[in-house]
């Protein structure tokens, strides 16, 4: 398809028009007798507002961030990635479907790096991937639809999606997956993401955190020891 | 609190950046091999996106849609509204609390249609609003908290709040709550919402329709007549 | 309707067949090579099925415990308590119509603890329900429909509901809403709630406790003192 | 694993203790000025809880039918289909982890029945499952640890889970998942899923049908031809 480098391609897609300003609202309309237009055309204080967020944030009261929705595109992570991602029901997805678009010559495919840092086996592993891409080929030029032969193309397949979340959710994906226990690709993935967010709204960068960091303990029943785990 | 006619104050205070681009790089995604963000930066014919954004709504391929979050700043409208739309479970809401906003003077309140066109009725409703509200502030100058307090405040009191919603919950909104059965209040709110967005996206009013219009049919238990029952 | 002690009444009505048995399947599967059904079939064990639900709670791996859905039938409780509860989003809920459901005589209400330990108080709100229920009768019996009388009918006025939720979302619901801060009479419904599936299910009491307890600390604004404030 | 038929295996494993009578108190609640606890205790009639309950489906009404939970255990589907599956966010699910439990010796696979049916292409098929086994046991034999071998993996790869599920959710999964645009093996499964639940609960079986016998129509975009498309 294109050039890469083995890694996730994310891009923040979408964002509401009023991010900040939606969402002091939100917080205030909770304990104002006023009405919320009106908290609205009557803010444009960017310090304020970050201070009142912050402190509902840390607060837990996390439903009033639920106003804010973001999008990304999302591409060169394997369909073993992605069947974990769409566990997260409180997320959209539209995902490249393998059922609807045949792939035509060698598919794109993701090395693990403990693969890939092994010259011998990444060897081997790109050449098996050819042999699948061969197989694959050999069926559909047998008549057998794309959803069918499918079904030799392995987890390591690439596969692209728009996926879009409100903060709550990302809050909690990031808590989830940027664990160290979390697997690699998804851990990069979510780590793009907020990246990809952060860059655009650096006041976000101290909740886009695994959960450790939240919690200010490790509740994993195997702790990677970067936190005390829970008495 | 300000001049109102007894009627919601609803203003569309956030949609995405990208409206129409996010959804129509979401609904090629699931057929295409081409990167999401390379389909998103080589579009901008609207025409082109908005008649591929038709078919897969009318196909009722309605996750695509779900890229798209709209928020709206809400006044005006009963507790009895607000506790029927907050059942809407895939929305999401920052409402006025009546735990921690004391009333002082007079509470604004809704006055039914029915009410509101019977002077005689109008004048005892009104009278009765005010009898409330002075027992209210009896309940609080006596050290009564607000939470408590408000025991005596009636479902017409009116209630603030920022509800935000995608737009597959927004069809499905105006699907039951434009239906001639649903309370004339909510059917208010929800139409006004609806025209809100409507006037910034004119191409979304076939879809923010009654569920007959959608189904063909009425699947209500008791017709209002408008289109014939389901067979 | 019936005499009560101006408290809710709550029973358990429905849990599954084989709670345990299907929870401990679930955790199996996860780590298991073998089938599901055989896992299920080869386990009467309490004792290890428990051990093994502990863990996997513990570890916060909550969709687990998904699979346990439980049903309530709930009355005497306030409207005012009724919109905070259907805030859960995660819940299902029936609830008893003031649009379909007529008044016929005095209706039945709450009275908050802070009036009714105070007699004189106490005795001007009983007496203010009866003028409220005199109001509505007058326009019920002036042919306004129930759902534009209802409008006069106050925050205090009872409710009845079927309420089911899952064992993830009813511990989030016991760490929310047993919290000191929470409203005494959500508190006390989600208190006996729980307490009703304990007498059934013993080794639940652990994880139906207020956030703190969960947390090890509080992260409300305002503490209640019971737990050290995050740091 | 187990010999098998190339089929999905699916057992109900749990059901609601209390499923018509749970229902028909929810669906009564609504309506009723008597204490939901009342309402279930007054009644045991079979025949008039199922016909009360069929008007309230009928009617659109599906959040009474939430409160029935039912509970799968499922083998012997691949991983396409649970990709697909897992789709569905109303659904909880505990699937088997192939990043925890490693393949010993061949894999279980399915094979989808257009190259079943074909004896030279079911061989070349067979056999190069073998080779995929092979190259994963190089990988896990030369140290890669199995969450990352597992890249091999063919989508044809066998899985399994316990899935629980409302019966709204059921009859929308039924609903999309019988329709004959649905891939062959998610709709074998969920076929399978509502043949289980029938044998127990046979007043269901008239819900439990594709959407276009539901709407009296096809909505999809290329019909099948077995309903009249929508004008």
């Amino acid at each position: 398809m294109t050039e890469n480098n083995n890694k996730p391609v994310v891009n923040l897609i979408s964002k509401p028009e009023n991010m900040l300003k939606t969402v002091y609202t939100a917080c205030r309309t909770c304990y104002s007798a006023d009405y919320p237009i009106n908290i609205y055309n009557s803010t444009d204080d960017e310090e304020k507002m970050l201070k009142l967020i912050e402190r509902v944030i840390s607060s837990g009261h996390y439903s009033t961030i639920e106003h804010i929705q973001v999008s990304f595109a999302i591409s060169n992570v394997s369909r073993a990635c992605t069947h974990q991602l769409v566990r997260h029901r409180h997320m959209s997805f539209s995902q490249k479907s393998q059922r609807y678009v045949k792939e035509k010559g060698q598919f794109d495919y993701i090395i693990p790096p403990t693969i890939e840092r092994n010259p011998e086996l990444k060897s081997k592993y790109e050449d098996f991937m050819k042999e699948i891409s061969k197989m694959y080929c050999e069926f559909t030029d047998a008549g057998i639809p794309a959803e069918d032969a499918r079904f030799v193309l392995p987890n390591a397949a690439a596969s692209s999606m728009v996926a879009s979340l409100n903060l709550r959710e990302l809050i909690h994906l990031a808590n989830l997956r940027l664990c160290t226990r979390a697997q690699y690709e998804i851990r990069t993935l979510v780590g793009m993401m907020c990246k990809e967010l952060v860059k655009e709204e650096p006041w976000l960068a101290k909740y886009l955190v695994p959960k450790c960091e939240r919690l200010g303990y490790c509740d994993e029943d195997k702790s990677c020891g970067r936190m005390p785990v829970k008495q």
